[in-house]
C-alpha cells in the first residue's frame, strides 16, 4: 500500500497537513542538503588525528585485515621472544585506557586516547596473571584470523575459563590487545551481538549475498555483527534516517516511507550497539549521506545521539571507526512539543533523576559546542517534560511518517 | 567459507570427532525423522478443540483477517446499540482471562481458556472507565483494520492518552477485546515488537517482496512483527533449528551450517516475542518439519522451550496461534554436560533460585508428561549445574558447528 501525500493526519493535528508543499518540492529541499552534505564530506573528509596539531600525541586504532592482524602479533610475539632471550623476561607495553588518558578532540568531534603506556611484566606477582592473559588472548585471536572466522566476547572466554576466571578479565585484555595491536575489536574478529536493522534505499553485498533493503518487507534485514563481510554498498538515497526505537521503524517500513522520500532506514533498538555504529559510520562514509537523528524528547534520546556521533568512552581507542560525526537532531526536540502542539496528557514528566542527566548533558561538549542543541536542552530541562516519539501517535497513527517527518524535511527543521 | 566435515574440534573434544559419520549418513538419519515427523503430522493435524471432548467447555480464538474482524466489530457494535435503543443500556460481555479460567490441555500440549464470562456494564462506576476504554479501543481498532495499517501497544496508548491514563490500562482492554472477537491479537493489526532473526533453507513472500533466507549474509533476515504479511513459504529444510541465543545462531550462520545440513535457523534473542513465536508456528504447520531446540543448559532455556510449545499464561486465550508442538530437545542437556565432557571450569554452580526454578518446574505438565525431560531436569537439579551453549567453546570456536551438532543429528539424540 503505497502511502498518499499528506493524508488527515488521523483525527486531529490541526493546521499543519495544510501547510504540507508538494513531495516534489520537499524532494527538492532534500536533493540540496544532501548535495551540499556530500561536498562538505569531500573536504573535511581527511581529517584525522594526524592532521591535527595537537599539542597531546593522541593514539588511534585502525581498521585491519585478518593478515594484517596476524603480522601485528607476529611482530609482536618475536619482539618479546627477544626480550626474553636476551634475559630482559616477558613484558607487554599495554595503552592505558583511564579516563585521565581520554581526551575529546572538538575538531573530530570524538573521544581519543592519550599516549600514555604501562609496562606489564610476567615477572610481578601483580601482573602475572594478567601478562599470561594477554598471552593467551594473542594466541587465539591469532587463531581467529587464520580461521578467518568471527566469535563473541563470550566465545572467547570460554575457551579459557580456567586461566581468565571471570568474563571480565578476558574482556579487558581483549580491549588491551586492540590498544596494542593499534586496530579495531573487530579487527580481531571478536563481535558484539547484533540488535540493528536496516530498510530502504540501500544495496550491499554481505559474505557474497546481495542485499536489495528495498526488498526486505516490512520487518527489514538484520545488521551483521562484522561489518568487515559487508561490501560494494550502493544507494540512491538522499539521507540516512536513524530512528531510536523499534516502533518508529516499523511505521515507517510499513508506510515504505523511504519510496516517498528515497532514504536509509536505521535502527538499534534502542542503546546503540557495536555493529550498528560500525554500519551507520560506514555508509555515511561511503555513501556520503547526510544523517537525520530521530528520537526521544528526553535525555536518554540525547545520550543516544551522542553515542552514535562522539562514541562511549569505554571504547574511546576505536572512536574512528565507531563515530559518525554531524549527525542532525532533526526531531523529537523539545521546542517539538509546543511547535507540533504534542498534547498535555501525552507528555511525561521528568523524574528528578531525568532532570539530573539532562544538566549533566548541559555540561558535555558534544551539547555545549552548539548553542542550538543547548538551547533546546535547556528547554526540556527547564520546563521537565519529556515526549517519546510515539507521542505523535496522538494525531493518528500515521502522522509521524504522513506529517510529521515531511513537515521537518519541508522546513529543513534540523539542527 | 565453507565449513569442513567434522574437523579438528579445536583444540581438545577427545574422541568424539573421530566417530562422526560421513554427511551423507547423517543426511539420511535427518531424512527419516524429517519424513516421521511430516506423516505424524498429517495424522495429528486435525487435532483441535473442538475435536476433543473435553468436560470443561473451552474458548480459543482465531487468525481473522482485517474485514472479518471489522465485521465483528460491526456486529458487536450493532448489538449493544440494540441494547442500549431497547432501554438496557451499553454493556459488553467479556471472556474471563484469570488463571482460574485457564486449563492445560494434554492432548493438545498448551493451555487454553475456559469459557467463563463477565458482564462489563457502562452504568456501573466500578466498571464505567474501563467500558469507555473498550468502546475506544474497538474504535480503533476498527480503524486499524481499514487502513490495512500495523501499530504497537505504544502507539495505541498514545493516540487517547486522557481516557488511557496508563498503558496496562489499554493493554489489558486490547487482549479483552481478542477475546470478545474470537480473533488473535495479531488480527486486531496490533503487533508486538521484532526481536528474532532468521536464516537458512527457506523462502517466503514478505509484503509482496521475496525473501531467500539463504541469500542473507550472516546476520539473517530480521522477523517482522506482522506475520500476516507474509506467504508462500518454501522450503528443502529437513528441519527447523531453534536456538536461544544470538551468539550460537551467528556460529551457524558464519558457518553456513544450513548448507551442510538443510534446516533453517531461528532465534528470538532470548525470551521468545510474540512475532518470532507466530513464524515458528507458521513455519511448522506450513513445511511439516520437526523442530530441534537448543538451549542453555539451565532452568530459563527450558522455560524459553516451553513458552514456544506451551504459550505464557497470559496470552493463553490464543495459544493454538502462537504455541508450535512437539519441539524436541536436542540441547544442550544437563546429561550432555558429562556425555560431551563439558570441562569443570566451563560448568556454572546454580543460584538457590536457579535451584528453585528448576524444582518449580518439576511440576510443570509439560515437564511432567514427558519422563526423559523430567529425568533431565531432575539430574540438573541434583548436580546443581547448569552450563551455557557457548561452553562448546572450550573445545574449538567451531565445535559446536562441525562436532557437537553433527554428532546429535548423527545419533538423533534429542527427546
Amino acid at each position: 500500500m503505497a502511502p498518499r501525500r499528506g493524508g488527515d493526519g488521523g483525527n486531529a493535528g490541526g493546521e499543519l497537513p495544510k501547510r504540507l508543499k508538494t513531495d516534489g518540492a520537499i524532494l527538492q529541499t532534500i536533493k540540496d542538503f544532501a548535495e551540499a552534505t556530500a561536498r562538505a564530506g569531500i573536504r573535511g573528509e581527511k581529517r584525522s588525528l594526524s592532521d591535527l596539531a595537537l599539542e597531546e600525541s593522541c593514539r588511534e586504532v585502525a581498521e585491519l585485515g585478518s593478515g594484517e592482524v596476524k603480522e601485528e602479533i607476529e611482530k609482536l610475539v618475536l619482539s618479546v621472544t627477544k626480550s626474553i632471550l636476551q634475559g630482559q623476561g616477558l613484558a607487554y607495553t599495554v595503552p592505558s585506557r583511564t579516563s585521565a588518558n581520554q581526551l575529546y578532540v572538538e575538531e573530530l568531534d570524538r573521544i581519543v586516547l592519550k599516549d600514555k603506556t604501562s609496562i606489564r611484566p610476567f615477572a610481578s606477582s601483580s601482573t602475572v596473571k594478567k601478562t599470561a592473559i594477554t598471552t593467551r588472548i594473542l594466541e587465539l585471536v591469532h587463531q581467529l584470523c587464520s580461521k578467518q572466522i568471527h566469535v563473541t566476547k563470550r566465545d572467547l572466554f570460554y575457551t579459557d575459563v580456567k586461566l581468565f576466571t571471570e568474563q571480565a578479565q578476558s574482556d579487558t585484555v581483549l580491549d588491551d590487545v586492540s590498544c596494542m595491536l593499534g586496530c579495531t575489536r573487530t579487527s580481531l574478529n571478536v563481535v558484539a551481538s547484533e540488535k540493528g536493522v536496516v530498510v530502504g534505499r540501500l544495496v550491499f553485498v554481505e559474505d557474497g549475498d546481495r542485499i536489495d533493503c528495498t526488498k526486505m518487507g516490512v520487518g527489514g534485514k538484520a545488521i551483521p555483527p562484522n561489518i568487515d563481510k559487508i561490501q560494494d554498498m550502493e544507494s540512491d538515497a538522499l539521507f540516512i534516517l536513524l530512528v531510536e526505537k523499534d516502533a518508529a521503524f516499523m511505521r515507517l517500513a510499513e508506510d515504505r516511507f523511504y519510496n516517498r522520500f528515497p532514504c536509509v532506514i536505521v535502527t538499534a533498538k534502542g542503546q546503540p550497539d557495536v555493529a550498528t555504529r560500525l554500519f551507520l559510520r560506514k555508509m555515511k562514509m561511503e555513501l556520503r549521506l547526510p544523517v537525520l537523528g530521530l528520537v526521544d524528547s528526553d535525555p536518554y534520546g540525547l545520550k543516544i545521539l551522542s553515542v552514535y556521533m562522539s562514541g562511549s568512552k569505554n571504547m574511546s581507542y576505536d572512536s574512528a571507526s565507531l563515530t559518525t560525526p554531524d549527525i542532525k537532531w532533526l526531531g523529537v526536540r523539545p521546542s517539538d512539543l509546543d511547535k507540533y502542539r504534542i498534547p498535555q496528557q501525552c507528555r511525561l514528566p521528568m523524574s528528578e533523576l531525568d532532570v539530573k542527566t539532562g544538566r549533566d548533558l548541559l555540561e558535555e561538549d558534544f551539547i555545549k559546542k552548539d548553542p542550538r542543541w543547548y538551547q533546546e536542552l535547556e528547554l526540556m530541562v527547564k520546563n521537565k517534560e519529556k515526549a517519546e516519539i510515539q507521542a505523535l501517535s496522538s494525531f493518528g497513527f500515521q502522522y509521524l511518517s504522513e506529517v510529521y517527518l515531511p513537515m521537518k524535511l519541508q522546513e529543513r527543521d534540523w539542527i
